[in-house]
């Protein structure tokens, strides 16, 4: 890491007087842009320390201090989308004496959480969630007769997701008492996408400015009684309000905006009409600025969505030297080089060209790169629709957001058995993002698919190796998993070798314990057969290659030779495991007497700590295997040598 | 089954002409309706037969023909969305001499299906799916080079599903060449809900009606020259154009209509229009009517949705009279039950009020249910949000619709360990509906959650002890899945008992052979167990009740105390079976000989077929578990009694 320079903590005297929200109500409306100002301080100051989400957090600073200082949190329910805003959140709702363990082991969570505190009503991490959860919450307080309101804040980059869409249908319809702030602030993860994004804009630029005598008069239609002073004021400082013929107007919603983000002169008497006299769901339009009231974040938006630790003073961030290429980075070189050699093949991602390494490829390929916002569902059946047509489409997508498309999966890949390629990316455990961002299910929900090739690479050269063999494989859909992080360093062939189909390979002969590895865990399993081999247990060392279809000549052959197999995965039970259970089982490979464990990612949803901690406490690395092998033989009165 | 009265085959002179969509150039425009009258004709006689969807394709045979007689088909791709529309599509596609073979056994299925027809460029059944497609092969289109038009045909109902947003917003961006015609029927299963319907109501109502002048200067903007007069007439005799400020415009589409879908006039001469002069994007909104052309079904559209065979003459369907209660009606009448008890429970639907039983619940508890419309997503996570409130929802939902909702039901509901039921209805096989139907995967996806209760009754009688154990357990997510059809007629209690989570029974006890039974494969388990007690093969049968948490103790408890363990399950590989396959291996339970296998459902999507006839091919019932049980024995060289 490079040596960051230490900086004093900020001064924060008011900020001192806020420890929750009903603190607010004792700061003067006149006083909450210095509030503000060193809420922003205190942010950027601690995540300069712990890395994180930089630029979402200081673009709602104002708007998070009007709505709790509006609404009455925790009995009124304010959720936030996605929840990587929600630092500002975090420091004035109890919680600023541990902001400093923000994606910590044992810390706080990088994004919002019902376990954490009352403040927290709806757990995120995944986009556009809010709106539902939200419309569940005030229909709730509807059929249980409170009276409390429910605020939703959703950025514009989640109105792509065909979820938010289906609430705001449904949210139309009932008539429920619920608070939509779309806060536009072109800060998705990607440059925004999609015909919403530019509506949006088109919204926000004043094209569809409404007088302000007409827009009296529908906010008092709104609202039930002539519009008070405070809000003509705030009016006259907008850009613009617009109520009706809009998007929102049409689907059901009272459309309030766009109104200035960071004006609480603006926020708080829009705010308080709607408090006090709203009915029935509103979206209030906020236009905010990305990274705002940090230099260096406004400057380069992107560069400070998720950072680093970095030097305050001079926004530096400090950055590990890799000791190999990041397995997302091996993906994208090794596809840029398919893709020069067939022109079949394009790539498609929902939301995320860089976490995939898309962005590097479509700098070569503009034109067949297709990122489709955030829409994962409609990301995987454009690609079955372009391989109906011959293309070989590439979906590169993170594991757990793959989640968000698995009918689509079944249904127009699966079923159809097109050949789609999906490049799993953040396989297993992810660190800093917990629970919510693992990789953990992927291999149990697609093995179990028909006609589903189901790959992992044990190192940065088996994933060059597959990925020119899903771009060879034409015969229906083929997916390969890899981890978050770097590889082990191994040499890079110049391009990778097309694979057998089902498959696996024998890296390690020994003759009384196999492993059976399925993905990285490769390198711990050769660890822990050295530690076998020196314990006078000889080990043989398989990687899998495939989970389906599984090598079953191999898996046979290993189960008849050997006295202890262990299968390892970075995966939840029913994944690789599972079908090789199942096979030496049906096959009767069991019966005689060999003993087989499976190691899977444990039974729980496990919090953020760094990756090597979680695979260590999961039992799926060096000691964890010789463990396992240990019982296994001891559980059976096994004689063994000295442990190593 | 009711004897239905033989009737003869309706006279089709001019459609014994078109047994390919190019003998259509054959047939003058002024032919077009006495064809429409004869291919609706046929479609009738042979729904009567075979049963199935009969209302959808009624609506869209003046559509089905004016596309096929304007576009080059197959060359020009046709996407019908769901799919059970198709029936006249199917008949002019060279399938007339199979149409009275849908949805039977090696029949013509009931949907679109690529490997039945190069006129079927896309599978489906599931909702909403078209655009996506549609999209992916007119962008493969433009890639390649080709200058083919792409129409996707999409139902109003399935506006509601977020995933056709998804695809609008990003066709609106991305400027492809893609027709989108919006078949506004009111056709969806259940009466459409949300805002989305509102709105083309309004739309269809011509409440939005513009002026011939500024139509044609809109057109002619789009189409990109003078608008011919033909076109001109269609406008004089449709209820209105509608080309600017629409949702769908702000969406980055064309927006031509609402246009009579009944009247060759109008959709003739707009269709060449948009196939010689359209660019980019385009929807055309075509209100059509449910059932059109059969009175009984133009009567009553809801109960002519799917039918059974009925009588042409009087529309009367014929009705099998069932040995038992289905399941979906024991569901639906003890969750009434449940909910009479506790005011908590409130019941959630995405647009099946009638499949899932729940419109029976509604009758009761109007404010209670919640029909979302066709998004599933939002399903799970607003139930999430009531249930945050205390409240006690009830997702009720076909397994293969769950999917869906996967990364709802992972991000939202099992990760902030919330309690909500999910009662899934069809699963295993279905029959009729073929693959993209079946109930397959939902206990591999969901029992590899942390902390999620996977229950699954093995008769009716223990559906309603589910039910009322999901009622009263509070503790986190749990689901219970029941298959389609009948009970099997047992006697059933006033009201369900709260199950012991993770506990099941024995049902009969033996010694040598254990059949551990997931679900309602139970009945075939004992039938097998008296045919292998007639062999001399002492025979335990055991009822699992839960998937997760496993009963250990009594699974470990059949393994110490029988030589053969047989699970059981209407479901894929990754499920019930791999549950049990890891914890025995885990514990070292497998390592003395035990002989275990494992029956699922076959590792390939299986065709519509009766499901008993599905049921014997996957060896799932009474002889594939005897077989079973006699291989494992004879494998090992065991001397077998004479086979029963």
């Amino acid at each position: 890491m490079t040596q960051l320079p230490h900086t004093a903590k900020p001064e924060t005297p008011l900020l001192d007087r806020v420890t929750w929200p009903a603190d607010l109500k004792a700061i003067d409306d006149r006083q909450m842009p210095q509030l503000a100002k060193e809420l922003r301080a205190e942010m950027v100051d601690a995540v300069s320390v712990t890395g994180g989400h930089l630029g979402a957090g200081l673009g709602v600073v104002e708007l998070t201090l009007a709505i709790h200082k509006v609404f009455d949190t925790p009995e009124d329910r304010l959720i936030f989308d996605v929840g990587h805003q929600c630092y500002p959140h975090k420091i004035i709702t109890g919680r600023r004496d541990r902001i400093r363990t923000l994606r910590q082991e044992d810390g706080l969570s990088g994004f919002t959480k019902r376990d954490e505190s009352v403040y927290d009503p709806f757990g995120a991490a995944h986009s556009s969630t809010s709106i539902s959860a939200g419309l569940g919450m005030a229909v709730a307080s509807d059929l249980t007769g409170k009276k409390r309101h429910v605020i939703a804040v959703i950025g514009d980059g989640a109105l792509s997701a065909g979820m938010a869409y289906e609430a705001l249908n449904n949210a139309g319809a009932l008539d429920a008492r619920l608070i939509v702030i779309l806060n536009d602030n072109d800060m998705s993860i990607a440059p925004p996408t999609g015909a919403m994004s530019a509506y949006l804009a088109r919204l926000a630029s004043g094209r569809t400015y409404m007088g302000i005598r007409e827009f009296g008069k529908k906010l008092t239609a709104y609202l039930g009684r002539s519009v008070d002073r405070a809000i003509t004021r705030a009016v006259e400082h907008a850009r613009g309000y617009v109520t009706g013929g809009t998007l929102f107007e049409e689907m059901g919603f009272y459309h309030i905006g766009p109104i200035d983000g960071h004006s609480f002169d603006h926020l708080l008497p829009v705010l308080r009409n709607v408090r006090d006299n709203g009915r029935g769901p509103v979206l209030i339009h906020v236009v905010t600025q990305k990274g705002k009231g940090y230099p260096p974040a406004e400057a380069a938006a992107d560069k400070y969505h998720g950072v680093s630790k970095f030097d305050v003073i001079t926004g530096t961030q400090a950055k590990a030297k890799p000791n190999a290429p990041s397995y997302t980075n091996v993906f994208a070189d090794a596809l840029i080089g398919e893709a020069r050699q067939d022109d079949r093949i394009v790539a498609v991602t929902a939301a995320m060209p860089d976490g995939t390494g898309l962005g590097k490829f479509a700098k070569e390929f503009a034109a067949r790169t297709f990122d489709v916002g955030i829409a994962e569902q409609h990301a995987v059946t454009f690609a079955a629709g372009m391989a109906t047509e011959g293309l070989k489409p590439f979906v590169a997508i993170y594991s757990t957001f793959l989640q968000r498309g698995y009918d689509q999966v079944v249904h127009d890949v699966a079923i159809q058995n097109l050949p789609v390629r999906f490049a799993i990316d953040r396989a297993g455990f992810v660190g800093a993002d917990g629970a919510t961002h693992a990789g953990s299910f992927d291999t149990t929900y697609l093995a179990t698919l028909p006609g589903f090739v189901v790959m992992a690479p044990a190192d940065e050269a088996e994933l060059k190796h597959m990925v020119r063999t899903a771009a060879a494989y034409d015969d229906g859909p083929i997916a390969f998993r890899y981890p978050r992080g770097e590889g082990v360093g191994i040499e890079m062939p110049e391009r990778g070798e097309i694979l057998p189909i089902g498959k696996g390979r024998i890296v390690k002969q020994g003759t009384k314990v196999a492993l059976l590895s399925f993905g990285t865990r490769l390198a711990d399993a050769l660890l822990a057969a050295e530690d076998l081999d020196a314990a006078g247990l000889s080990t043989t060392v398989a990687d899998a290659r495939f989970c389906k279809p599984l090598d079953e000549a191999m898996i046979a052959e290993l189960a008849a030779t050997h006295e202890v197999l262990i299968t390892i995965e970075e995966g939840a039970v029913g994944g690789f495991g599972s079908h090789v259970l199942h096979y030496l089982s049906n096959e009767g490979l069991l019966d005689n007497g060999l003993k087989v464990r499976s190691l899977v990612m444990p039974d729980i949803f496990m919090d953020q700590a760094k990756p090597e901690i979680m695979v260590a406490k999961a039992g799926l690395d060096r000691k964890g295997i010789v463990d396992t092998v240990f019982r296994a033989l001891e559980q059976h009165g096994v004689e063994l040598p000295a442990k190593a």
